[in-house]
């Protein structure tokens, strides 16, 4: 087991990265010093639920725990007001109290529903992230959870770090190939904004990747966790520095927003939105190399990097003023200025951006 | 002017009461350090829009403020997940960005709902608060923001403390009879938990108190804020001493689920839990002049001290059970020791409570 401390002073926590850990979860929910005599509640989602939830609920009964479960459909829909409001009823209905603890079983939708019920019920108890897919590296940790608004992603939420996070790799070898893709994005992200060869080595490695070999992934995952909990122990509330895990995310939420939720899964859209930042990072004046050996990463991990014509750049402009790196009335994006370095640009002009849209629809040649 | 701070290390802030302060709250956002470039939204509600909101609009805007108003149907029956999302809409279509803030002009609804929309806004924005009520004073120091879930009051919320605190006493004159009473609950409250002077004070000083008095509110106003501060300021997230804020409240909360929130006020049902409180104290052991005190404190203010018939014990155990203050299977109450002293006694009986429950509806002697 590899273990990655995330450094936030009172607020730190451990991520537990492994084979086997969900057959101990009652010894880690002991371990994140969650009490024996208040319910824990497991949230979960209907892909994950029949596949782990059983085995979960039964670690943590032995070990004396009493569990109330809360399972909604999964997708990217029930990141929703509704869904949190069906989450708290279970949890006041399930009798948790304010020592009691949610654990969120799942990928990121779970993790960030969870988590925001987590820090609101009763102002705030207990939480543990449980993911279950390679995406989830990424939005497990750091504690950014939220639910998604109908006209805006992300948009309700708060800052809210777990106890601990529990990552059982095994959980990975069921999930289908356009999430395993899609998860990777994240990881290939981490390399592309501070590290050159982690970056070259997930390109270098993709086969395996692709293939779920626990030794690549479990390197890829210690990686990619290790960047964000730095990154996020440098500045918690997004102030500065953490930004740059924005890098593809304004256009990726985008064409998340235009498309409706889970057309495009979150790592293809920040894909694309990655490959845009690489082009206008060219129209800027950087190395077009940059763009290149961008998009040749993000095919290399089967990723999409081309915006499908009936994308329309109206609509995706519109959605990214809603967006939260639309900053008083200027344009915020994460420019790579080599692979593995970043810089936040303020004051980007909106028309730039939309030819960078308009080229991203070109199927060979975006120049 | 007077002005008090709330201490707590980099999210300390000031508040201040007094006279003809609305007209100047463009300066005051900006003293907040209130960005001119983001819209700033005022949210209030029906009651209190008509009779301030034009003032207040007119003097944001000539301070250079872009400004976007939310006025929701005033009630308890507002402090909504429904009206939260409402809230959230307006301030989506307005173009609230991270560097906007949110203005609760109104009481203690508008405060919570407000608050709370603000600490979750794309994570937490700025805020401000404009009490407009005598209760106003004790919710909006301290960061509690919340709505209700229908199962239980204030379920839903977040510790998020405002970047400043404005209150302009010449709102309070328009304040009907059992609002004052009603606000004035909390004022006492103070004095009993932690000032024997100020509890008596305000018996003494009742009728200019009901009479809205402003040399003799501002004193009692800045004594409960200052109390409330003070409190707040060693615990903020309520660990240990700061329940002691919550005397009355358990039997309080649960008046209010049961006959339904709005028809007691607020104030008028902790004032019947404080006499509860007392009686719990003497069936402890305590001496029994603290329920006569308290009592005659709260009847000099025109507060009911009796629970009426209809509100059945069963039904209102059921309430308490969903209360925050009931923890791990046990009772917690705040129990008056003295007038001007309470301490936090877990493990209490749940027949003993219930005891209470029925000799608060005895009409003469409790006892």
């Amino acid at each position: 087991m590899r273990t990655i401390r995330v450094e936030l002073g009172e607020r730190s926590y451990p991520i537990h990265i492994g084979s086997g850990l969900l057959k101990n979860i009652g010894a880690y929910c002991q371990e994140a010093g969650f009490a024996l005599r208040s319910p824990l509640l497991v949230v979960s989602d209907s892909t994950v639920a029949p596949l782990y939830l059983p085995q979960v609920e039964e670690a943590l009964r032995s070990q004396g725990y009493q569990v109330v479960t809360h399972i909604f459909p999964a997708g990217e829909a029930s990141k929703s007001l509704a869904v949190y409001e069906d989450v708290m009823t279970t949890a006041i209905q399930g009798g948790l109290d304010r020592h009691s603890a949610i654990l969120a079983l799942g990928g990121g939708v779970v993790g960030d529903l969870a988590g925001y019920v987590a820090a609101t019920y009763m102002r705030g108890i207990g939480f543990m992230q449980i993911p279950t897919t390679i995406l989830a590296h990424d939005s497990s940790v750091g504690g950014k959870v939220a639910v998604n608004h109908p006209l805006a992603k992300n948009m309700i939420g708060a800052f809210y770090q777990p106890a601990m996070v529990v990552y059982d790799l095994d959980t990975l070898l069921t999930l289908p190939p356009r999430q395993v893709s899609s998860g990777l994005a994240e990881a290939i992200k981490h390399g592309l904004i501070t590290d050159e060869v982690f970056a070259y080595w997930c390109r270098e490695h993709a086969e395996e990747l692709l293939a779920l070999d626990l030794e690549a992934l479990g390197y890829a995952l210690e990686l990619g966790c290790s960047i964000k909990a730095k990154v996020v122990g440098n500045d918690e509330r997004e102030n500065g520095l953490r930004a740059v895990l924005n890098l593809g995310h304004t256009i990726g939420h985008a064409i998340e927003a235009v498309g409706g939720y889970g057309v495009f899964l979150h790592g293809e859209a920040i894909a694309i939105g990655m490959a845009g930042s690489a082009l206008l990072a060219a129209k800027l004046g950087r190395d077009r190399a940059i763009y290149e050996e961008t998009v040749s990463m993000l095919t290399a991990l089967s990723l999409p990097i081309r915006l499908p014509e009936q994308y329309s750049e109206d609509d995706l402009m519109e959605a990214m003023k809603h967006d939260k790196k639309f900053k008083e009335g200027k344009m915020t994006f994460i420019i790579p200025e080599a692979i593995g370095s970043v810089s936040i640009v303020n004051d980007i002009d909106e028309q730039l951006v939309r030819e960078v849209l308009a080229q991203l629809k070109k199927e060979d040649n975006p120049w």
